[in-house]
């Protein structure tokens, strides 16, 4: 679609005494969410924004850097402000996670609270799967037989970790659960760094974390609600514990 | 403290190839998150950012403003850039919804489902609030009284219903009860409008909420934590069904 197209869909009219900027990049933030504009398009370029709506380059400027900052134009921390894209999910959700984040740290909510919070959630989502028993188990199967390949290194490790809590999550039919879960797990990650790299014994902890994601697993395949939230408690509880000794 | 003071903290280096606002607006946020700079406090001003910083004027304008967005400074929506303030937890919490909020919009995520998430939510509270019987539930029942005056009005009825909500949620004992669910219940309003005002008789509508209240913070008080979280499942639901009705 011409820049020139996509510009004319957002309607800018000077309704309040806000600064122009604001109101660019609220006009933006709403042609966005409502999908005029989809995920992932190239946006009109900074020039072509300043001609197209009449305002200062200053102006666009700031305001694509509100949008940044709120997730959903992409190119958050490298990109410069000449060619904005309109960010894709996974974006939007580190944008929330950032401002939980920068929220829990104000609020200085302690790291056992946050982990409180991902298991009454977890523990929500793996009781609703179990009722279901469909959706992207497969998916968690796989992550789980990745995670038991021998010789697996860290990194490869903790992506199989994340497919596998996130195919959880996605698996309870609810589609807020695993957006909620994912920002979550991302503010607690940024508060605790990586627990797997501090231990002695890294091989080990990942066998024994591979064999509780597998009975987690199990137990949801059976139905067995009750005693998949009983398992996944213990096994958030029990890794935070390690990881902040 | 002297604006020339504060602005020494932020420790400003080049540190990689981003856009130069957003290294300024990183340093700034870290130096607000550590708590350095105290929530409320006056940062320097544009003026003084610039000349402390050696940047551009843009380069600073365009910072505050990613700030703004992000909610660590104030003035968000309606103040220039010129003197801002760091936020606020509510600020903060209130950016963070905005985030959530725009993420659920681009994923689609149905209202059905962001209600079950607050039901999960408020419900493992209520259970936690009963076990505890503490904190402030006097203020859960003062807000109770409110509700129930006779002959008030919708506004205050909303006000009375958020402070309830609120003190629940905070009396269950975890720090990052109460800023999750207002921001899901923030996130949940924006995109559901507002029920009362569509009731055909609102007063009665407000009696029976009132009611439900009663019942849900007796069982609280009382120490029945299952019954509480039944009773809040089916208020927090039934309102919603009235509401998009």
């Amino acid at each position: 679609m011409a820049a020139r197209k996509i510009a004319s869909k957002f309607d800018l009219r000077p309704e309040e005494r806000a600064p122009l900027s604001l109101l660019v990049s609220r006009q933006l933030r709403q042609a966005i969410v409502s999908g005029k504009v989809g995920t992932g398009t190239e946006l009109p370029s900074e020039k072509e924004l300043t001609q197209e709506l009449g305002v200062g380059r200053s102006t666009v400027r700031e305001a694509v850097r509100i949008l940044q900052a709120q997730g959903l134009v992409s190119g958050g921390d490298t990109v410069s402000t000449k060619r904005p894209r309109v960010a894709t999910e996974a974006a939007l959700q580190s944008a929330a996670a950032v401002a939980i984040d920068n929220a829990m740290r104000l609020a200085q909510v302690p790291l056992g609270d946050l982990v409180e919070l991902r298991v009454v959630l977890e523990g929500a989502a793996v009781e609703m799967a179990a009722s279901r028993r469909d959706g992207l188990l497969s998916e968690a199967r796989a992550a789980v037989d990745a995670m038991s390949e021998p010789g697996i290194d860290i990194e490869r490790f903790r992506a199989a970790d994340l497919r596998f809590h996130g195919a959880l999550a996605g698996s309870a039919g609810n589609a807020a659960f695993p957006l909620v879960m994912g920002v979550l797990r991302s503010a607690i990650g940024s508060h605790l760094g990586e627990a797997l790299d501090r231990e002695p014994d890294a091989p080990k902890a990942m066998a024994k974390l591979a064999k509780e994601h597998g009975a987690i697993l199990k137990a949801v395949l059976e139905g067995k609600g009750k005693r998949a939230r009983e398992l996944v408690t213990a096994h958030v509880r029990e890794f935070y514990r390690r990881g902040t000794r």
